[in-house]
């Protein structure tokens, strides 16, 4: 059941830690002395997504997997400007759509047709592994440089989250 | 043989999508006349790694998953200042290493206890989803955000590379 368990616990867990990291820039505006809004409409460059689409794009991305490898159903959301707060709601109903799916599914998904945006057709194992996952990590990974080059204090420890690492043993 | 399927081709392709990255900024460089060293040198943040250490741990990211999953030998590289011919070969080496190794190797080490960096252990499959994979995508993000900072005309199908999409039907 592999196509199951190489997306969904990274999407579900990096979900995780983009909303940690709404919470640190919202903690960080407030010593900072200025309103969140200001980092949720940065963006590194003039033609690209500010923070919030970024967020919202990372979110679309995780939704699309659930319904479309896993079958379930779910609600448009809407993009444009959101609080932090909005931010932090969608993260969680995609995170608890994703807690739904079934490996099952996805299996059943690996060598069917879907078809994507604008009528572009990839099998399932193509969509996962060619698009839905570079494209999450893309829009997870712009969020954190734009936070990062904003000045919160954010380190790629952030950004892989909670790893399963075993510590080396404690010298006697 | 899904470890190998779900993630070698990503790494490769991505690689090469970096290697396109460093030409475009080495064209972008002379037609906006500055020495393309800037560019390597560029960080969005003072305590961030520039390009050029992002692009040597993208590298340093595909060919670890070679040596540890896939059991080839690679010679270790050097990280700091670099050329762009010099980063150009060394992902280039990376990507003829992630060309050698089989799908066998990798299932082998599904399970096995694989010692990190600083004696941290993880099992091979939690090492390539939970650790490799993000932080590798990390690197390569940082790389395409530092130069889409600096003006480099890229977008996020440079980042997305080469997929394997069937287009909608043309209308009659």
């Amino acid at each position: 059941m592999s196509l199951h368990a190489e997306s969904v616990p990274t999407l579900s867990r990096t979900l995780e830690n983009m909303s940690k990291w709404l919470d640190l820039a919202s903690k960080d505006a407030e010593e900072r002395g200025f309103d969140v809004s200001r980092l949720l409409e940065a963006r590194l460059a003039p033609d690209q997504f500010n923070l919030t689409r970024n967020i919202q794009s990372a979110c679309d991305t995780g939704k699309f997997v659930a319904t479309r490898m896993g079958g379930v159903e779910a609600a448009a959301h809407e993009d444009g400007p959101a609080t932090v707060e909005e931010l932090q709601a969608r993260i969680s109903d995609v995170r608890a759509l994703l807690a739904q799916v079934s490996p099952e599914s996805f299996e059943g998904n690996r060598e069917e047709t879907l078809t994507l945006m604008r009528g572009m057709t990839m099998s399932g194992q193509a969509y996962l592994r060619q698009f839905a996952m570079p494209n999450f990590f893309f829009h997870a990974a712009m969020s954190y440089a734009i936070l990062r080059h904003n000045g919160v204090k954010l380190g790629k420890r952030d950004f892989l989250g909670a790893i399963e690492v075993t510590p080396a043993p404690q010298k006697e």
